[in-house]
């Protein structure tokens, strides 16, 4: 499932890593960006998707900058999304909701293992809330992976705070929760969580229950509101179970 | 909106907390027990509701024999529903989904706060995942609202485990996410949370964001079968903003 994942070896404690070429649709949203930022710095490349290459460009530029000096991290750069998709190993679906299907659509995914971390939010004066997709039935990962029928779709990051990924914590306080009906697929996912959480990620379950992860975040929005912080989620029970 | 709740001070570091009257609706089922059993543990009074008082009895016998020696221990006395809840100032709505908005509408709810810690679930070989109630925009703790309207219903307890819940540890792992639409009734969740996690619970937002908070069990279940352990919700980030 990890189609042509690059093999350059990468010493993380006692662990071999696999660095990936990573497309990051959205790469110039808050998320994308701070996803794409933590992954460069643990030595994976990366490609800032903008509708427009001119658009990816300075901000790719703006994360090369802040990795400068960082041992062993990894290329930004910025292109069109097709261009990034096409380069691409691995792709991260970093886009508001709307419009996501019709962008999806457009994206040569065949043969990708992708991530989504799509969060098909609302908000009014009562605050944020889940946005119903197909009736309670779907989300926004599995509307990708049935647009995009070839891809691998798994379902992660969509709790992390992206106001810290840009931060200067080494690492976020928060787990990573992946779905997907694919074991390989969800194991690059959270192999890619421990540039974040300095943890793998843990495995949830099956793609469908990305229905409970996207619009949990309207929760985080609520508490983040209320207390002034910026919050995450811990899995606590697991003890050593999770871990690499 | 702590209608009735008796004040009987209990000092815990160095809050004095109200004494409650809490009725358990389902309270012979695991998660009404294990929380019925963690409230008398801290003082609070409960009464465990069945069908039938008869059915009620041995189980509210069985927890108060596990009390026995517990300083300042509430009693446990078992009722049937409908005469727990005249006999209650709070409620605790700890019942299967199956039979829920029947099982709410013959409970005399007016003027009671109540929590409700039921999660729609359904399971099949894909594992457990949640069911869609009205349409997406529904949840449990909505439906108890819209049959009581009488009754400040907020959402509580959702996630913690059974299994802990009845365990030797003195405090779970976890954080209890209260949400409601009356702040004095969420501040009694928030409240109860301590007797369970030793912290107060956290305000997690409007009452509608139950619909997020009940269907999240089936991801911790999911997490629970791969890994073989009974993980919980910690929300990171808080600091010491929720604490008491």
């Amino acid at each position: 499932m990890i189609r042509g994942g690059r093999t350059t070896p990468r010493r993380v404690e006692e662990n071999t890593l696999t660095t990936y070429r990573i497309a990051v649709i959205g790469g110039t949203g808050p998320q994308g960006k701070g996803l794409g930022y933590r992954f460069a710095k643990h030595g994976h490349e990366v490609i800032l998707g903008s509708r427009a290459a001119e658009k990816a460009e300075p901000v790719a530029a703006e994360v090369t900058e802040r990795l400068a000096g960082v041992s062993g991290a990894g290329t930004v750069t910025g292109l069109a999304n097709a261009d990034a998709v096409a380069a691409a190993d691995v792709v991260l679906l970093a886009v508001p909701y709307d419009g996501h299907d019709e962008l999806v659509a457009t994206l040569p995914l065949a043969g990708k293992t992708v991530i989504s971390c799509v969060n098909p939010l609302a908000f009014d004066k009562r605050g944020a809330h889940g946005r119903v997709v197909d009736g309670g039935e779907g989300s926004a990962a599995e509307s990708a992976q049935r647009i995009a029928p070839e891809a691998t779709v798994v379902g992660a990051f969509h709790n992390v705070s992206a106001v810290l990924l840009w931060g200067d914590e080494d690492y976020l306080d928060e787990d990573v929760l992946v779905v997907g009906d694919v074991v390989e697929a969800k194991q690059v996912a959270m192999e890619l969580a421990a540039s974040v959480t300095s943890r793998v990620g843990i495995d949830a379950g099956k793609l469908r229950l990305a229905r409970q992860l996207e619009p949990f975040t309207a929760v985080l929005i609520s508490i983040n509101r209320k207390y002034k912080v910026h919050s995450g989620i811990r899995v606590s029970g697991l003890g050593h179970a999770a871990t690499e």
